[in-house]
């Protein structure tokens, strides 16, 4: 059995958007036991990560590593037509995740007890993103 | 139903190589219609990414970034015996990915209208380089 | 068919842990020929690598420039309540990976010569991690 959504995830600006609740509501509805679902991101300046879902601090200080680890000035970028924060977006998006696969167990994502699902904008505007949700098994 | 096949790219150094068409060439004679394609790169010093499709500078940038991130200089590194762009090689593909997983609807990828496939060599020589498509679904 | 169980991995400090036997031992004795394998690490500091699997190395070097590349100190991190290892820990966790998809292919992982599956601890105490192992094929 195969079943697939979209999620629209607004954002506003650079940073992390939880997402667990919405991902977990709709697989709840599908008849799929045992599997897996996949979560892909259908762009290219913003990611998917799994991190901590409990102190608020761990998203904003990942979102200053980012923001010091691929500096916006400086760095002699060629592609920089969309502004100093797209060529950036980019590279942060290869740096993180645009699809991610999680057991399907009893009808559940198993994640750890501290583990959730963020949309990662790298954008400094808000933007509407797309997740694409699948799930595959018996 | 399950299929595979192993896709060969010839890289000519440093850069990112364009997968896209040869995958969904192969994936549009399977007769998967609903499911999930793994594409899977054989190697520890090459990678691969998901990445815009227009501007070929994006995929400069990229590789320029990654020579700036892991200096293949004065970093000390142990494992140097086969050549100084080894284990910066190693770290690069560590930084991004082995294996994606992009899910099938209606026979095709659910790609973004933006979104591309690229082999990302980290190797200065030329290489013949290994990946492995898999799809899975009904 | 799809068939789990979970891996409990013992670490004693930051670096990598092989655990290419533990995962093929598992999958041998599961009747999937053809199909996928999901790795997913249900912690959010510490990850998983597939990497060269013959110099010792190339680990040491890459826990090393992992603690060059998120330093613990002088980056004014907010969550430091759980020790100046942690949030280096989920920025490390979040730049390698959570969840890998490894091919099936007549029995076993369809990993290269010279790759091994690796669990990268990043704090620097003993703890047990637990790997979820997935199969799913025909």
């Amino acid at each position: 059995m195969v079943f697939h959504t979209t999620l629209r995830v607004a954002t506003r600006g650079k940073g992390l958007y939880p997402v667990t609740r919405q991902v977990s509501d709709w697989l709840r509805k599908q008849p799929v036991v045992s599997g897996a679902l996949i979560v892909f991101i259908q762009h290219t300046s913003c990611s998917l990560v799994i991190q901590e879902n409990v102190d608020p601090d761990v998203t904003l200080d990942l979102r200053d590593f980012f923001e010091r680890l691929v500096p916006e000035a400086g760095e002699g970028y060629r592609h920089t037509m969309e502004g100093p924060d797209d060529m950036t977006s980019h590279i942060r998006s290869t740096l993180t995740h645009t699809s991610l696969t999680i057991p399907v167990i009893d009808g559940v994502m198993a994640l750890g007890t501290w583990q959730g699902l963020y949309v990662f904008e790298h954008r400094a505007h808000p933007h509407q993103r797309i997740v694409v949700l699948q799930v595959m098994g018996e």
